[in-house]
């Protein structure tokens, strides 16, 4: 019998609760939520049994917790406190320096893993959850080193059921490259919106006007406030950095326009071209841990 | 017996030579391009039967021009002179202010028909072309009062048959509007890749970390440098407002993060997830022209 416990029961909470379901034999789930209705509807999507309570952490084999990052910091040392010695604490947060070095020297360190999966959707809540999602997905694992070796395989071992491919990577390092990686296109994309909205106050124009470029480019103006912001607030210094040089790049190519330096437009987008063969390497990504 | 010629053999050119074999009964197409290969490439794809010479001009029934907007402001004039008494010249350039400015008083005017289809891929040349590309997509037409009703007909009904949705709009404001709903997605996809690249030297950072979003976001800074350039030289008035608009919205979040405002971060991308309406919206497109 495996007990699993999942605070946050939105896309990526509700996600992990039917791996759970699907990859481990006899698993009672048990959740809970800030917004009650959450619970209710995971009950009824079948993968959440019961109400997670106090009374369950003592006899948890693993409590996953998939809730916003400032949440995250103010209530990851309090659950590791609850947890029995065979169980395991697992956050999916985005960010990932500011926990490690809070639970640094916490008793039960080695009963703790940090994780970011590279996987979403531009939806959020229980509906949005479904079993696939971490499939073919990158899973960052951050001081691996810290966590007991069979809590650690353990996991491991979920995850590559999930069919996720594993990274470990350094905390600090992964909020400054995330950053640039992730952050930057939603504050993009944010700001792409905003601009088109403010303009085109008849919306009936962007309907007519709008092909599938500006769809992509802007369907992470979609994304939750409530999940962004205290990203946005706990990757502070990473996030300014990036967004200053995104600004400071842009104008640099309203310059070469203003400036008619239209061989400099030219020879910019011939080198950025090169990101084609990124994109391709995203979809063709290799796995540097666990082969 | 139906007679086509077709400048430029590329993603357009190339998709409307499928859409004229497809839809004209004993249709002749004629190809030409100022990449020779692209001829052979096409008459080896099947879907252009001949080199377009001066000889086959008189004889055109329509003419279709797909080449870059630049190349279309210098040789637009020219092709309509070429033409004979039946013949219809289509444009399908991104800016559409300046050809019909420059053609107002051309003896042959009636004989123009001023298009921008907003379909396209971020992948190029005839390889590129594929006979659905402009299916339930919006053609936008310009100035539609000045071209003959016979002829005007004529091409409505093969955008009807492709299964375009048309509408009729003055092309000064569609070079306003499509600046905001088009040309600045592209740039803010450039900028973005730009970016990333020179941060992430190691490209194998990009491949681990890039989510689905990012992908997205920069999916049109592929886009061909070769199109681009003369879209940005031709519409730029229009261009530069929309991206100074854009760096001024990215500045005040820069400085709504910087000054700790979170209530007020959370509030802007709130009031900007409205835009889910307006993508649902592209996807419900209703036609104004021809209905």
């Amino acid at each position: 019998m495996k007990h699993v416990g999942i605070v946050g029961l939105g896309l990526i909470g509700g996600s992990l609760a039917l791996n759970a379901k699907k990859h481990f034999a006899n698993c009672i789930t048990y959740g809970t939520d800030l917004d009650s209705t959450h619970l209710k509807e995971a009950q009824e999507l079948g993968w959440i049994d019961k109400e997670l309570t106090t009374a369950n952490f003592p006899q948890l084999n693993l409590l996953l917790l998939a809730i916003p990052v400032d949440a995250l910091q103010e209530q990851l040392a309090n659950y590791l406190d609850l947890l029995g010695p065979q169980g395991l604490l697992i956050d999916f947060g985005s960010t990932k320096a500011a926990l490690c070095q809070q639970l640094k020297n916490h008793p039960k360190r080695h009963q703790y893993l940090a994780t970011h999966p590279i996987a979403g959707t531009e939806f959020s809540g229980p509906q949005a959850a479904f079993t696939s999602l971490f499939e073919h997905k990158t899973q960052i694992l951050c001081e691996t080193e810290k966590t007991a070796a069979d809590l650690l395989d353990h996991a491991v071992s979920w995850f590559k059921k999930m069919k996720m491919q594993l990274i470990v990577m350094d905390p600090e390092e992964h909020d400054k490259h995330i950053a640039y990686v992730s952050h930057l296109s939603h504050i993009s994309s944010f700001m792409l919106g905003k601009t088109v909205l403010e303009k085109e106050t008849d919306q009936s124009t962007i309907f007519e006007l709008a092909g599938s470029g500006f769809e992509s480019t802007v369907r992470l103006a979609k994304s939750s406030p409530e999940m962004w912001t205290p990203i946005f607030k706990v990757n502070k210094p990473y996030i300014l950095e990036t967004l200053k040089e995104y600004i400071n790049n842009l104008k640099n190519f309203q310059n070469l326009i203003e400036d008619d330096n239209f061989d400099a437009v030219f020879q910019e987008m011939k080198t950025i071209n090169s990101i084609r063969g990124v994109l391709e390497g995203i979809t063709n990504k290799n796995s540097t841990y666990g082969k």
